[in-house]
Order: structure tokens, then sequence, then C-alpha cells
């Protein structure tokens, strides 16, 4: 299961009412973000999911929007008292640029490792989770991230209890580790069921479209693609900032077959995203707008 | 007459409920700000009274709870389309600590003009007004700041007529040019009041008590001092953390002669900074809360 909220919603100037990219995401008692524009520490507070158990940042790019908070966010998570190290991961840029931004927040209770990827196909692992990081269109480097959550194979109690072994036992077997009953190994595999699909989330913001955001998709869960400006008559701005419009965000997530996309990281000048929705639902129906707060869960589907 | 909006009003680490550091202080048509903690430029958009007309910051030290919003101030800044200066002053660290900020900010519409100050008493002008920066004790550098807005000098229409200067000139002897009537010269001198006394603002935060914040603050008619810790049971925090408690900055308004004074920049444990009032009220009565968005008008005393 994965716990979702979008932080903030905003692109490039935050609003009154909403804040800047942060993408705040749970795995049982570990937490990531991706991005944190300012105020990303207020949002969080707001929230309540807290600061200490999160162990991973990853970074889309170096536009302040989608790094500003980084100092707060550093000295909240230290007053949270955490000592485990928080793990950074973003392009080529990374390690100038915190340790920039670290002039105003040098002491920390806890150490930065930073992950500084080189603008090409990468990939990596956190919170249990098998992460990609993908190389957008935005003028500067900027990456796309795909992150995939296994799923346990189901313990199968019956064939457990048909060779034999203790319930006592069968937590190891649950967790991967032989046991031997009557001097007989059990190997897991005796007693788990066939693959299970686990979750796929894709998050790819500030780029124009390219093949990768859909290839990287492939049915995901849930895709969360920008939705910077609403229709065609901004296309020029789109293709100038090296943004998306809705309706090419829709596209990317239909051609992907995803489940279901989140438009988020909205242009200033966009007030209410909602009124704009019918454009993308056209091309895919599954389509909703992402606001400051809102909170999502992705389960693992029935079998 | 000047505008002022305490924006933020925490200290250290945000609330939900309350942003850090910063204070709106407008004269006429130009603006400048106290400090800028993290979501300052979200609260100016609160606020309203815009971005362009910022010529002037003032930073007190470089606690990330005072400066964590310059990126984005400065990104609002040039979205606002100003061109002219904007002027930093602060103590010394002010051209590093901005250097390294603007690492996520570095193209502007306007220049960035520095003005780091050495760690002594330092007289300067801005938006008009006489400014004082004197060093407070926070174990960095730390500046309190005076600000004195002059009053024009009353002109006297009854002695202009009785000098038989035409009204088309009291405009020019009002701002201070002599005229000739008649072949005499008539100075401002002869159709101007005595002086009149402006306005004067003191602002010190981030400090143990240090006899300067009286000594610049004599008769202020406006000391904004901090209420980090709100009493006794906090002293051994204020000792080692070099900050204040409401009944120390109370007493220094009231050694000061200060008409009135606001406490500001609570900490995070002070939700309710209100209900210890009393303790500073007992000391100096004149004396109240302040929170985030309020709005002051300090006005030229009636003669």
């Amino acid at each position: 299961m994965l716990d979702l909220c979008t932080l903030g919603t905003g692109g490039t100037i935050p609003l009154a009412t909403r804040a800047l990219s942060s993408l705040y995401v749970r795995v049982g008692s570990e937490a990531m973000l991706i991005d944190c524009g300012e105020a990303t520490q207020i949002q969080i507070q707001k929230l309540g999911w807290g600061f200490k158990c999160i162990s991973t940042l990853l970074l889309t790019h170096f536009h302040a929007d989608h790094v500003s908070g980084l100092p707060g966010l550093l000295l909240s998570i230290a007053k949270s008292h955490r000592t485990e190290p928080l793990h950074i991961w973003g392009p080529p840029g990374l390690t100038v640029v915190v340790t920039c931004l670290r002039v105003i927040a040098p002491q920390l209770t806890f150490p930065v490792v930073l992950h500084e990827l080189p603008e090409e196909r990468q990939q990596f692992s956190a919170l249990g989770m098998d992460i990609t990081a993908f190389p957008l269109n935005h003028g500067i480097p900027c990456f796309g991230y795909s992150l995939r959550l296994g799923r346990q194979r189901a313990f199968l109690p019956e064939r457990a209890e048909a060779l034999g072994v203790p319930k006592r036992s069968w937590g190891l077997l649950q967790h991967g580790e032989s046991v031997t009953v009557d001097g007989r190994t059990i190997a897991p595999e005796e007693v788990l069921g066939p693959a299970r699909r686990g979750l796929h989330l894709l998050y790819a913001t500030d780029t124009r479209p390219v093949p990768a955001i859909a290839e990287e998709g492939r049915g995901a869960d849930l895709m969360i693609l920008e939705g910077m400006y609403p229709n065609e008559e901004k296309m020029d701005k789109a293709l100038k900032n090296r943004h998306m419009i809705f309706a090419e965000s829709a596209a990317i997530a239909r051609d992907a077959g995803a489940k279901r996309l989140l438009l988020t990281h909205f242009s200033t000048s966009l007030e209410e995203p909602e009124a704009f929705l019918p454009v993308a639902r056209a091309i895919f129906p599954e389509t909703d707008c992402a606001a400051d707060g809102m909170v999502l869960t992705l389960r693992y589907p029935a079998e």
C-alpha cells in the first residue's frame, strides 16, 4: 500500500491558496518526498504525517519552485530528532545546489547523502521500491521518476499444513527463509503462491512530451503529470517554457494504458484547473486535478 | 505615515498557522521588508500590497527562519517586472548567503545591490528614512534596526500671503526652494513652521537584552521585539539560545519610554502568546502580541 499526498500543486510562483511542488509518499513507516518547493515544511505540518520518517528526497530539477523549501525541510527533519541518513537523489547539479542552500542549514542531526545522477536513465532502490529516474525535456536537466512497489507472494497455509510445518515456523517461510521439518528442508517456494502484481506510480512534471514517460509508466496504477497549461491557447507558452497542456498529459496516460491520471503543477494563471478537466477527460477519462493536501491511497488489487 | 504588516510571526520552525519572520514596511508607494523567512512571498500575496514596490530588504541575521524565503521573494519581485535595484542590507556574511541562495534564483529582472555592514553601529537611508543598524547578542552577527521617518515642517500660508508670495510659488517653498518676489528672495525658513517630530520604529529580535535596544529605541512610536519565550520557566532556553522572554522585552520598551510594544517571533512551543500578555503588560501596559497578517499604521501625532 502506498499513501500519497500532493502537498503543493503550484508551478513557478505560489498562490495564497496553492503551495509549490511537493509530493509526500509513505510506504509503511517510511516516507519520501518528490520535490520540495517553498513551504513544504508547512504543508507537512498541516498533513501531520511527520518529518522523522522521511528517509528519501527525489528532486526532479533545480528550478526554485521545486527545491526552495529544502533548507526549511532539513531543519524540520532535524527538529524531529532524526539521526538516520536522508538520501537525496537528483540530476546533475545536485551537489552544488544542496551545498549552496545548506548555507542556512549547516547543522543537522542526521547525515545528508547525495546521489547526483548522470542525465540518463538510472535505477536505484528506496523505501523498498524499485525506482527509475529518466530524463525529461525541460531545457535543464530534469528527471521523471517511476516507482514500483513489489508485493510479497501470498502464503498458502494449506500447503504449509500439508507439509507439516508447525505454525511457529510460518513467519520464517513468509519472509523467504527455509525451515527444516523432521529432517526435511522446506523452501519458501513450496508454501508461497505465484508472483503478484505490485503498485506502480509514475511522476513527471516540467517537460514537453517525451516517449519515455509513457514507456516508463506502462500500465501504471497512477500517473502524476503536469497540468501547467489548460489548453491549446497556451501552447506557445508550453513550447517556450517546456511544459505540457492538459491534453498532452492525458494523451500520455492513455498511451501508457495507465489506470488513473492526476494533474498537478498548475500555472498561477490557472485559478480553477477543474474547469478544464473535460478537455483532458475527453482523451483519458480517469483524469483528476490534484489540490494541495489531497490524500490518495494506492492499494494492491484484489486477486 | 508608515504602514506595517507582520507577515510572519514564528521563530525557528513555522507552524501550520504561523509563518516565519518577516515585516512589511510601506512608506508612500515604496516598501521594504525586514527579514524574509520561508513563505514570505505567500504572505505578501495574501496581504496584497504588492512586490514591485519593494526596494529594500533589511536582514537581521542568517538563521534560516529569517532568510529562507529569499529566493522565492526575489522571483516574485521579478515576476512583478521590477527593473529598479533591490537593496539588501545585512550583517557580515550577507554576500555569501545571498550568493549561495541565489543558486536557484540566478536570473532576475532587476539588479540586487548588497550592502554588507561590519558588525558595529551603522547608519544609512532607505525609503526616505534614516536607518540605524546596531549589533545585538545572538551568538552570530545579528542587527536590530531603528527606522526614523522625518516629517516635513508645516507650510504657513498666512506668512506666505503676508510676504506677497503668489500661490503658484508656494509648492517650491514647501519643497525647500527659495523664490523671488518683487526682487526680494524669500527663503523656505520664512514660511515654514518649526521642526516636527516624525515617526520612529524600532525592530529587534533574536537577542539577549542589550542596552543598545532601549538607547536606539528611545521614545519610539513602536518597538517590535521578540516574544520567543513567555516566562521565567523558559529562561534556561532563552539564555542558551540567546533569546528574550516577554518580561525582558517589556522592560526594554518601558526603559526606552516607547509608546507601544509589539511582541513577535514566537517559539513553536508557544501556541497562544496572548495567554502570557498579562506578564508583559504588568511591566509595560502598551504591549500586544503580533499575529500573521496584522496591519498597523503609524500616523504623525496631531499637533
